[in-house]
């Protein structure tokens, strides 16, 4: 496991590294990078001109054929759209109103996955559960014909770690909810701004569990919501939620290489997600995770043929459920990848370098930071995972590295409808670039073999 | 007209002021009121158990309802609700979609007093102007069939000021662009933020000119829409709106009474209005100003019967024309008010003192002045306008106090759905009580006559 004072040590233990000629070019990339404008223009193009990109709807498909013609335009080879059917979910209408003496209306988007009220709606009583853990606790069958409304929140982080424990309020309450025969479920976003912003995203009822009505509301909805029970008297809520099953579409992944000197000396996967929620333009997530790993590879490609081949692989269907990911994985886990990554988490500074990479590769691993540390990235102690659509290849035994973007503002605007272009800061964005590219120039050239840790 | 410099020179000129009885009262009643808790549980109620409080509706029916009640309870006199006629709009579908190649959905909100749409919507293409002036520029005939897209865009000052120029593209934008045959109009929003979030307001048709279908893109949106047409292709959206006016309502303004020992002393009148746009809770706009106000005259009532009458006017319709205040004017315009003071634009910290005092009230206002300082507020020049709902009286020659509030944020909430309870700071809400019932305690007491500068 790579450690915050390695290159510190190293720097002790041994002779001054050199600036040979392959560390001189490492970072006269990156530094070029610096000024880099593809990024934003990717970022740019794709949220402008295409829009939402909901998985398997016409909107993506138009997106992953736009993705072509531009990265075949960018001067990428091999480029190719690789489709997969998905079983599609859409939005429907959504509307929900306190009933009563405080009759008012309260903002919220339906999860993904969710299933639908009737169309006039159904109205029930609200039961309050702080947090999923009360949730979870509920009798069995308590909650029939009530709404279920649990209000766990989730605070700001720099690495986003709380996603993952306060995610599980979206991901599972909704079957814990429906098993327990509650008529629908409302829970708080899982998100860190107070903006009357709901925050989409997908949660799963598992096989034999029948989808109920399950929506996010937005943060001061949830607030107010909360005041309302607490005032003591039931609180009654009509909910309209009328999302459906489209049946099964076309998905896909966009593909492009940079091929390199050495077919034996194995595929770097650099990754994105090209799919979005519906409610923004999905510009954080990921059109900026798109713009920022093709605009590295571009750079490295346009340096000259490195010696392994770079992928780029703009994803399909992340938010769904990370089958892009998963049909990249079945239809390429023979193909010798040596190193993946992504890029997922909007285009604020790159903080932190993780890796995995096995002991022998500690060299490459010292490079590596020496190459990042000028752009104020230390290295971390999290073994690296890869990011969603390539998770499945590091699980496999793919060595991974993870740029850690800074998160504090991420979960803020995370599958809202404030997810648009004006929240990437184009200098932050360089630095990712940067980061990414200089990552590419050490790796792809890198003369020794790379494995990951057992 | 006050100066920024009088305290200074007043403390060179004079002798060192006595710290009276009067001026101790003055001084204990303020700091006791920086523990205030009154105003924010006001707007806590206003917001959670009312919520949006449109002019002419049942909602704003059962907020002047639940006025009388609560400023009855708090033990205000004379409580009644003043009813007056209100042709009232109200808001329907709003639907804006970019057809064609880069179709895609743009958030939106009617203008008050919008025009409709046919309920299938309208479909047309957009004729850019960065500028209300460029608009108004554009040859008579020039829009028929068209959507106008007007893109001036506010910046953010800490007194507000852009509101009244950048406004007038709200106020005066639709009217133009009907005169000139568009079929619609589409403004950026009036407003300094960079969220999906449109801002509402009214906007005004003459006499002989028919509405047409008028609204506000999110500020996110209108930085899209401007991208689109930059493009250089026609740009075409399809616009819904179908907001109605629903006939002549009902609507009022509240007013409780504080009685004054000296009916001869005349009334000093404090206002704000109860209304609120329908998109919000209206916490900012204006449930706090109600408790601001409402806050301090019970401090000055609690505190032994002053001289003056205190009267607190919650107005209603303020937002759709401030048709309370000039119902408020109409029924009261012969009753002896001696100064009027509104508290309309949030609830963070007040940082100015404005007034309006003829030359023979320096004395008052260098008491009120000092009595101020200690918040942290200075003299500042402009002469005191007063606030919308009691503009009617000031501009009838009553004196004006402006405690001017800290307005860097207020336009990134102002009228639209994030205006909400979170948004009020109790700390700084707490300052404005402060403030407010420094003031009363020092004009409801004043021995001398109060009068306007003519």
């Amino acid at each position: 496991m790579p450690s915050m004072i390695l290159p510190a040590l190293a720097a002790l233990a041994l002779p001054a590294p050199q600036a040979d000629d392959a560390d001189l070019r490492v970072a006269q990339l990156r530094d070029a990078a610096l000024e880099d404008d593809y990024a934003y223009a990717i970022t740019e193009a794709i949220t402008t001109e295409l829009g939402p990109r909901l998985a398997g709807t016409a909107e993506e498909a138009r997106a992953r054929k736009w993705a072509v013609t531009t990265l075949t335009r960018m001067g990428f080879k091999n480029v190719r759209d690789e489709p997969f059917p998905l079983k599609t979910w859409v939005r429907g209408v959504e509307r929900a109103m306190v009933v009563g003496e405080n009759s008012q209306p309260l903002v919220l988007t339906a999860l993904g996955n969710s299933g639908a009220t009737p169309a006039a709606g159904l109205t029930g009583e609200v039961v309050f559960f702080p947090t999923l853990d009360d949730l979870k606790d509920a009798p069995d069958g308590s909650l029939a014909g009530k709404i279920a409304f649990v209000s766990h929140a989730m605070t700001r982080t720099q690495d986003g770690s709380q996603y993952g424990y306060y995610g599980a309020v979206r991901r599972q309450g909704p079957a814990i909810a429906a098993a327990k025969g509650a008529a629908a479920i409302l829970i708080r976003s899982v998100g860190t701004d107070s903006h009357r912003m709901p925050h989409a995203g997908s949660t799963v009822f598992p096989e034999g569990t029948a989808p109920i009505p399950a929506a996010a509301l937005a943060v001061p909805d949830a607030d107010q919501l909360e005041r309302l029970v607490g005032r003591g008297a039931p609180v009654r809520v009509a909910l309209t939620l009328t999302p459906r099953i489209v049946g099964t579409q076309n998905s896909g992944n966009v593909v492009a290489e940079v091929p390199g000197r050495d077919p034996a000396a194995g595929i770097v996967v650099v990754a994105c997600h090209l799919d979005s929620w519906d409610l923004g333009t999905g510009a954080i997530d990921d059109a900026s995770g798109c713009g920022i790993v093709a605009a590295a590879a571009k750079r490295i490609m346009d340096a000259g043929r490195p010696r392994r081949t770079i992928r780029v692989l703009w994803a399909g269907s992340e938010e769904v459920g990370v089958f892009g990911g998963k049909a990249y994985f079945d239809a390429h886990k023979g193909d010798n990848h040596v190193l993946a990554a992504e890029s997922d988490f909007g285009a604020d500074r790159i903080w932190r370098l993780d890796t995995n990479f096995a002991p022998a590769n500690k060299p490459l691993a010292d490079r590596l930071a020496a190459a990042l540390a000028p752009l104020g990235i230390s290295a971390g102690r999290d073994p690296a995972g890869g990011g969603a659509d390539v998770s499945a290849l590091v699980s496999a035994g793919v060595a991974g590295v993870d740029l850690q973007q800074d998160g504090t503002r991420y979960f803020d605007l995370h599958h809202t409808p404030d997810d648009t272009l004006d929240k990437v800061d184009p200098a932050q964005m360089r630095q990712n670039v940067a980061a990414w590219t200089a990552m590419l120039a050490v790796v792809a050239d890198a003369p020794e073999a790379i494995s990951a840790t057992k």
